[in-house]
């Protein structure tokens, strides 16, 4: 098989997660929700695939916008966000290191193209949140307080694990790669998101049913590591339940991907 | 959702056939073979889509012997050859009435390529075929009689349906676009499928275990729309016998390219 480039490496991450067999509480391979299919992930993935090549020619606030722009629309709403907001720096940094640099390098349009991306889907927000994305005085205020895109990324970093990867190093995106490079292939994958849904509460659960639930989720994965809990009956509880790990399956995305490219096999 | 482009369009046709629920016998979204996994599949369609993008640029051998070179080498073995062989002409073509042209303007250059490309993978051929793609003698034959890539289909074309839809127009692949369009959503992908299977003995089939064999499983497919059998234990049946239609499945990625193009919605 030839060498990936970048943008193939990006997409076949998105793929690779998605089609992973069990991640609990999420679309995978074997599940559906009723309105998110797993074809539409499929479908994202490949609309993503033509602003991953253009990513060298764009600003991370630009690439945003187009990632978004490109891959909405199908009925399945927000798939993809906030793998963006990983891989984008990751494909333009070459890597975690190059993505720290990058993401240094945003500037305040980078924030204004960003919040234009978020206004154009259907992400959770927190409701309280001072700079609401549906709010045009956001832009204003992003503008007055000279924001750039890392800055509104350390504005989310407490409450939004993937927004904190900006500001911590792509710490969890570390994490992850480094659970799949102990072995190769796919089926790796299950593995580190257990790991990390035992290690971390899911900041896309805590916006949807508070911080509480996150920890008890990332309880139960723990008790499934410590053998008392199935992982099928766990990931049964979680679709009953509507919980979704969504910030995690971006993580893992970015793992993926970074795994990738220090020279882990997915196919053996 | 973006208009998608050619390539977009191929790769999409070529993930949905991949995962559509029931595919009787084939890999599908809930069954890998032990050697070719789901997951080969997947990267088969990420690797093809830069092929896909310089189809333009290139003669249909040239595009044939790329797509198989970038693909090939990944452990699940040969995924998509007899797909290439529709889709770069209907690509190349945009729809079937191009690919018609397009075919008919082959060379014989075209014709040595493409056998440089089955050389390069495990596709199954019958074994007293006189013009063995094994044997370095059949690339002078090709020359010496003149022969060109569409020369090569018809040559094929008694003992390989993939081949003959060079021959005729691109019958199967108009007719599985045709059942799609009867109803908008993936969902149709697998009546399509059904629908096939129950009227065409499979040559692949044929191939690998005899033309009865491939009649038998067609009456079984019939069975099955008649109400007298199961989708599932006809699926369950397949698999067990080692019976895949896979020159079917391809013929199934040409027909949604081909319903796509012609404004089939998957998404609804």
């Amino acid at each position: 098989m030839s060498k990936l480039s970048l943008a193939e490496t990006a997409e076949l991450s998105m793929l690779l997660e998605v089609s992973a067999n069990i991640k609990p509480g999420n679309i995978d391979r074997f599940h559906d929700y009723e309105d998110t299919k797993f074809r539409h992930f499929l479908a994202s993935a490949v609309l993503a695939r033509d602003v991953f090549e253009r990513v060298p020619q764009m600003t991370l606030g630009e690439a945003m916008y187009a990632a978004v722009e490109h891959t909405n629309g199908h009925t399945g709403g927000n798939t993809h966000f906030g793998a963006f907001i990983l891989l984008l720096p990751l494909i333009k940094g070459k890597g975690i290191a190059g993505a720290c640099e990058a993401v240094l390098r945003t500037t305040v349009e980078d924030a204004v193209r960003f919040y234009q991306a978020f206004g154009k889907t259907q992400v959770r927000v927190n409701r309280e949140d001072e700079m609401d994305v549906n709010d045009p005085a956001s832009i204003t205020m992003l503008r007055e307080k000279q924001m750039t895109m890392l800055d509104v990324m350390r504005y989310s970093s407490e409450t939004d694990m993937v927004a904190r990867e900006w500001t911590n190093g792509f710490a969890l995106t570390r994490k992850a790669a480094d659970i799949l490079k102990e072995k190769d292939g796919a089926d790796q994958i299950q593995e580190m998101f257990l790991r990390l849904m035992a290690a971390y509460p899911d900041t896309f659960i805590a916006k949807k049913f508070g911080y509480a639930r996150a920890v008890s989720v990332m309880e139960r994965a723990q008790l499934v590591r410590a053998g008392g809990l199935s992982l099928s009956r766990f990931d049964e509880e979680c679709i009953l339940g509507g919980v979704n790990p969504g910030s995690l399956a971006d993580i893992c995305i970015a793992g993926i991907f970074t795994a990738l490219l220090e020279g882990w096999q997915w196919d053996c």
